[in-house]
């Protein structure tokens, strides 16, 4: 935890926040934190500044607050992902968190196992836990926009042009395809496909909307370290 | 597992393998395998190629192997690490084998716990497996060279400007210094800091000894997300 988030309902004042939850346990345990330190804090959503603990006791934290500081700038980039595996899924959310990613779409796709769109971790509040994980990590205040869309076809024919209008439209995806392009400044839309990568069928329905293969290389890649390497190489 | 690596102690004849272990559980339970499939396999430090199932029982399968292919290129790189915790270290060691790695110098740091060189995952037959996961996962065969270096300064000092000479030396470090280069063809020599990042005396060290820092951005990165990020925007 690199930035100390705070929710609206931590504040007891303008400048005083109150903690009682797991940033209380941190603050403790991994900061060792006594009265009169200086923590970095954040606002959700909101500016970025430094907070000063007044007071520690065994159940709470009470700090004051000075937010001057704007987030970092976020990736001009709508990244389009089939659902990962669950436990992909949870770090995949920390990562497009901290990697400044603002906007997220989670597809399904033929190879998307079914049982994938059950799990808990697609729930809202968990969701929102893995986004705050990597906001704290990377020293960012506001959560992406997450987008879950359970049926292909429609999705992409229908709401992606949308999306992609007036974007570079990419898709990562191993094989014979022009390199991927480095160091844009213009907005993507970018497409990561499952394990095991889309079928024909839906690189087709993906290029009627607009998005082009690219590729990274002859090395298959987890989700994850996929979607890190494409970022920093486009942006 | 997108190539199945096979050890010298598998051949049975110049073209045959017998698997009794975890990779013949893959390919029951993953791949459905059945007596005629064709795989891709690899020869661990050798060439790939395609496998035919010629025999497949209860306790082991026989598989009739032709290697033709070489291996990806890797990077031209030495990356230098301070040792990340252990839970970290595993998929570290996964992610730079998967991404082309040739040698990686696992360093001490003084914000690496002590803790961490106390870890089974710096076992080398440890070490090893999640190397095989990484190429499994990437479809290369060669393993990465790991060296251990538990003291900073005598390697650094003594040992670093040999591994630097030829190459471009540089320090992924948050702060205000040039931008980290993009698409380079030349060989680097990259230094990754611990959780917090190194202490102004070890970049002064790593200065010395032919390194220069640069930056990713205002973010704050996971040391495998930083490990992924620098590598892809480097080559």
């Amino acid at each position: 935890m690199n930035l100390l988030l705070l929710e609206q309902a931590d504040f007891i004042a303008a400048d005083r926040v109150v903690l009682r939850d797991r940033r209380l346990v941190h603050m403790q345990d991994v900061h060792r934190a006594a009265v009169g330190d200086r923590l970095r804090v954040g606002r959700i959503d909101g500016l970025m500044g430094n907070a000063e603990l007044l007071r520690l006791e065994a159940g709470e934290a009470e700090l004051q607050i000075s937010l001057d500081q704007p987030p970092p700038a976020k990736l001009p980039l709508t990244l389009l992902l089939a659902l990962p595996r669950p436990k992909m899924l949870r770090r995949v959310l920390q990562t497009v968190a901290a990697m400044g990613v603002p906007r997220l779409v989670l597809v399904n796709s033929y190879r998307v196992e079914k049982s994938f769109w059950q799990t808990p971790f697609l729930e809202p509040e968990a969701i929102r836990e893995q986004l705050i994980l990597g906001l704290e990590q990377a020293r960012d205040t506001v959560l992406p926009e997450i987008i879950i869309e359970k049926r292909f076809k429609p999705f992409v024919e229908d709401r992606l042009p949308a999306l992609t209008q007036g974007t570079l439209g990419l898709i990562g995806h191993p094989g014979n395809y022009p390199p991927c392009p480095r160091g844009l400044d213009e907005p993507v839309t970018l497409a990561i496909g499952p394990e095991g990568g889309w079928i024909p069928y839906e690189v087709d329905l993906l290029a009627n909307a607009g998005l082009q293969p690219v590729q990274l290389g002859a090395r298959i890649l987890r989700v994850e370290t996929a979607v890190t390497a494409l970022l920093a190489r486009l942006f």
